[in-house]
C-alpha cells in the first residue's frame, strides 16, 4: 500500500520521539512492501516561533493531503505567557476542530514488567485493560458563550443529540472488539446535557445487543479508576470529564510513557499522538521514552490503514524490548537496564526484524 | 455555651450514623457543661416519602432556627427513577443554595493504621494531608440557561469575580492555619471562566504574602493526586472540578468511611455530613462506619461554634480507639478488631470520658 502521513513533531520531546517513530514505520514499510510518503509540518510553539500561529495554513495542508497525521507533542513555558490565539495548545484544539477528529481513543493496559512504578498497589493496578473513548470537538471547549467580562466569564456545555450519538457508537463497536462492556461517565443528577447523553446511551444500546451498558456518575467513576481499575472495559464520556478521566487513568498502571491515542473522525481518517507531554526539561538528551509514539504509530496502522499484522507486529516488538529489561529513565523500575531513546529504538527495530 | 443544631439523618444510613455522633455530641455537652438542643427533620428519600419534596419547608424552618446543621446522607436506588424535582440529591442542592453554603470542605488524612486498606502503594499514601475548598453554589451546577430539548442539551458555566473572591479568601484563610500552600485548579487554556478564576487568584494573594500559591490544570491535578497527593495542602477549584477531584481524593488514603465535610459560608453557619454515601445496602444492620459523621460533628464544633477543645477531644478518641485496634466492617485491615457502629461509638464515648 501507498500511504501519505503528515508528520508534526511539535516541541520539546516531541520532534525526537516522532523521529523514533518514523524510523519504526520505515522498518514496516521496507519489510511488508508498503511506501510511506512523509510531510512534515509544523504545530504548537514551533509554529508560533516560524509563523506566528500555532496551527498554519501549510500544516492544515498537509494534513488535508494526507492520509493520516502522526504528532508529537506540544507546549513549553516557553509560549505560557502568550495571548490564547498564540498558545501551542491552541494548536491541538483547532486541527481536532478542523478535521472534525470528534474521538479520542486512549486505550490504558498495565504491562506486568512496569507494574513496579505504578503508584497503586500491585494487586488493583495489574491486568488493568481498558480504553477511554472522549468526545473531543464540542462541550465546554468550543460552546457558545464564551467569554468574559470584567465581572464574570462564561463558559457553555452544549451538546446535541448528534454528537452524542456518533460518540457513544464508537463506544459501542469498540467494546464489540473487547469484553464487550461499555461504562457512560456523566453527571445525569445536575446536567442537562448529561440527562440528554445518558438517553442516548439507552437508545442505541438496542443497536448493540451483546454490549453490556452501565451508566456511572463522574465523580464515582473518578474513584473506582482509583480503588477498582479492572472493572472498566470500554469508557465513554463528554469533552472535559474525558480531559480529567483519561488522564487519571494514564497514571495507574505505572505507564504513562507507554500510552498511545488516536483522535479520529468517522471515516477513518485521524491523528496520532503520545499521551505523554511535550517534556521541555529532557528534550534533546536522547533520554525520552519514544513508546507512546511507537505504540500511536502502531495504531494509527490499524485504525487508519486497516494495516492489522503490522500494528501488531510493532506492538509486541516494543513488549519484546520491554521483557528483555530495557527501559528508557522515565520508568524508574528495579532491576531495568536504562538505555536512550536511540537504542531504544534500535532494539524495537531489531526485534521487528526478527519476527 | 447553648447552641441549637439542626439534625438531618437522611437515608439508608444516615440516621445510624447521625445517631452516633448525637451520642458523642452529648458526652461533649455533659463533660464541657454545653446545651446542645437538637431539632430533628426530614431530607432526601425520606423527606420524598413523607412530603413529596426532597428539602420540605419544616427542614428550612428547623434550618433557618439552629446554628448549624447535622447532616447523615441521602439517597438509594428506591427513588433513581423519580423525576429531578423528586430525587434526594435535590434535597442536598436545595438546602445549599438556600442557606449560601458556598465552601465545601473536606480535609483528607492519612491514618497510619488504616494505610493497608488504600489503593495506593504505603510510600505514596503515607502522610497525606490536605484540604480540599470546593465552590458550592455557582458554576455548571446552577448557571442559566440550563434545559433540554429533543435535540440538544445545554448548561452554563459561569462565575462572577464575587464568587469567586470569596471562596478563594476561604482557601488562603484555611492555607495559614496548615502548611501555608494552595493550589487552585482550573483549565485556563481553555475555559474564559477558568481565566477569571487564574486572574482573581492572582489579585487575592497579595493580601496573603504567607502563603505560597500555584496554579494547576484539572486534568494535571487528576495525575498528581494519584501520583504525589503529599504535595497539596490546600486545593482550591470550581463547583464542578471540585466534585470530581474531592471524591478522588477522598479514596487515596483509604479511608472513606472516615471523611468528615462542611459546607458553610462567611458568618460561621454550615452543613456538616460524612464524604461517604448513604450505604443502602448495610443500612440498620448496625454495621456502618460511624466515624465520618462524628468527625464531622467535631468539625461543626470547631468551625461554627468555635469549641476548639472539645473538637480536638473528639478527634483525639476517635483516633485512639482505632489505634487501640477497633474498626468497623468496612475497613478491611488485617489484625483489625471487627465491631459493630454501636461498640465503636461506646469505645469513642469511653474514651473521650478518660481523657
Ligand atoms: C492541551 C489541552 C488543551 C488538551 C485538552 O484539554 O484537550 C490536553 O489536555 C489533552 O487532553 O489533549
Ligand atoms: C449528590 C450530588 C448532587 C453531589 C454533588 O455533585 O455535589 C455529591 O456528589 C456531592 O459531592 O456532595
Amino acid at each position: 500500500m501507498k500511504k501519505t502521513i503528515a508528520v508534526l513533531p511539535g516541541d520539546g520531546i516531541g520532534p525526537e520521539v516522532t523521529d523514533a517513530a518514523v524510523k519504526v514505520l520505515q522498518s514496516i514499510a521496507m519489510r511488508y512492501g508498503h511506501t510511506f510518503h512523509l510531510k512534515h509540518a509544523l504545530i504548537g510553539g514551533s509554529a508560533v516561533d516560524a509563523h506566528n500561529n500555532p496551527l498554519p495554513d501549510e500544516t492544515i495542508a498537509a494534513c488535508t493531503a494526507s492520509d493520516a497525521i502522526l504528532l508529537g507533542a506540544v507546549g513549553g513555558s516557553k509560549w505560557d505567557q502568550n495571548p490564547g490565539h498564540l498558545r501551542p495548545e491552541k494548536g491541538l484544539l483547532n486541527i481536532r476542530k478542523h478535521f472534525d477528529l470528534f474521538a479520542n481513543i486512549r486505550p490504558v493496559k498495565a504491562i506486568p514488567a512496569l507494574l513496579g512504578s505504578s503508584p497503586l498497589k500491585e494487586e488493583v493496578a495489574k491486568e488493568v485493560d481498558m480504553v477511554i473513548v472522549r468526545e473531543l470537538t464540542s462541550g465546554l471547549y468550543f460552546g457558545e458563550p464564551k467569554r468574559r467580562t470584567e465581572k464574570a466569564g462564561i463558559d457553555t456545555l452544549v451538546y446535541t443529540r448528534e454528537e452524542i450519538e456518533r460518540i457513544v457508537d464508537q463506544a459501542f463497536e469498540i467494546a464489540r472488539t473487547r469484553r464487550g462492556k461499555v461504562t457512560s461517565v456523566d453527571k445525569a443528577n445536575v446536567l442537562e446535557t448529561s440527562k440528554l447523553w445518558r438517553e442516548v446511551v439507552e437508545e442505541r444500546k438496542a443497536a448493540y445487543p451483546d454490549v453490556e451498558v452501565e451508566h456511572m456518575l463522574v465523580d464515582s467513576a473518578a474513584m473506582k479508576l482509583i480503588t477498582d481499575p479492572r472493572q472498566f472495559d470500554v469508557v465513554v464520556t463528554e469533552n472535559m470529564f474525558g480531559d480529567i478521566l483519561s488522564d487519571e487513568a494514564s497514571v495507574i498502571t505505572g505507564s504513562l510513557g507507554m500510552l498511545p491515542s488516536a483522535s479520529v473522525r468517522s471515516d477513518g481518517f485521524g491523528l496520532y499522538e503520545p499521551v505523554h507531554g511535550s517534556a521541555p526539561d529532557i528534550a534533546g538528551q536522547n533520554k525520552a521514552n519514544p513508546s507512546a509514539a511507537i505504540l500511536s504509530a502502531a495504531m494509527m496502522l490499524r485504525h487508519s490503514f486497516g494495516m492489522h499484522t503490522e500494528a501488531a507486529a510493532i506492538e509486541e516488538a516494543v513488549m519484546s524490548v520491554l521483557e528483555d529489561g530495557y527501559c528508557t529513565g522515565d520508568l524508574s523500575v528495579e532491576g531495568k537496564h536504562v538505555v536512550s531513546t536511540d537504542r531504544f529504538v534500535t532494539k524495537v527495530i531489531e526485534e521487528l526484524e526478527r519476527e
